[in-house]
């Protein structure tokens, strides 16, 4: 998505450690207009496939997903990482390692909010290692609910969790992909 | 807002401890239809006060947050829950204690996205003790910006921050007012 892929070079910050810092336009503030043109691009590529649950985790896939939740006219359901006072009852739950903050979560999603009848479409806005793309499918997996896909802001193709998760079958649409990033800047497919 | 307050008749459940979940349409699963009609809300009660900037803290006031700032037009900035290391440079900084966690945040707002040109409207799901509330004011002040107000899904009027916040002169306009709530149920003002 040409448009993106501008916003990236022109606002986005490469950070030591393959870090790409995106705060000034998806992560810290936003901007609605392209976060409509973004989730507009995945309702196109995603017609027709009767999705009926979008499903992505706290905290910054949660703009997106709102926004093509009401293009598809579906619920979102947000993950949570961690289990807090608010939420009671039985839980499919997963081990996620995040590669960002460097920690591991615990992300739960309430058994009465995915199951059997669910065709859902995974949001979320990076892609490196695979991880929480992984955790998300293997709680619909618990569920019994079928994933029609995912959507992605911006992958980083380098770290190769696109293409492993791709060759397990799984259908990835990514609005951005990064073939390559350094220090010096970086490259798109 | 009657849709809001029938809603929370319907799906809500009212946990010991004075917690109301509104897990079934706001907090984990969404309903986008609710989302844009509540958004919309705040859109005409705000209606000519040129706000461009709409403030909001991770994680669940990010999806209401994104469609009011699609509607407004303007940019959406969440404050962040204590430092990432995908946060760099200067910080507004303040300390903001969870009712619903039991435990103090430090919240942040990076200094490139708030500042003396911004009129703010801050959006957050619930209004309890006002602590959270009075954190984004308080960030907004080391700014230098003017906050024009608030929108609050949900405000238990029962413990008091938003009678506090509006005696220090904040406009704090809540779509819907509990004005009491005990295990039996809860009545709206």
């Amino acid at each position: 998505m040409k448009q993106l892929e501008e916003r990236i070079l022109r606002d986005g910050k490469i950070l030591p450690g393959g870090i790409l810092k995106v705060d000034g336009f998806l992560n810290h503030r936003i901007d609605p207009r392209l976060l409509y043109d973004m989730a507009a691009e995945f309702r196109r590529l995603y017609a027709g496939e009767e999705i009926n649950k979008i499903l992505t985790i706290e905290a910054s896939g949660i703009a997106v997903a709102s926004m093509a939740a009401y293009l598809f006219d579906c619920p979102l359901v947000f993950a949570k990482k961690s289990k807090t006072r608010n939420l009671s009852g039985g839980m499919w739950s997963v081990e996620v390692e995040s590669f960002t903050h460097g920690n591991t979560n615990t992300v739960v999603v309430s058994k009465d909010y995915l199951g059997p009848e669910d065709r859902v479409l995974i949001l979320d806005d990076f892609l490196a290692t695979g991880a929480a793309l992984a955790g998300l499918k293997a709680l619909c997996g618990q569920a019994g609910a079928t994933v029609v896909g995912a959507g992605i802001l911006i992958e980083k193709v380098f770290q190769g969790g696109g293409e492993k998760l791709r060759a397990e079958g799984l259908r990835v649409e990514s609005l951005s992909r990064i073939a390559e990033m350094s220090d010096d800047g970086l490259r798109f497919c």
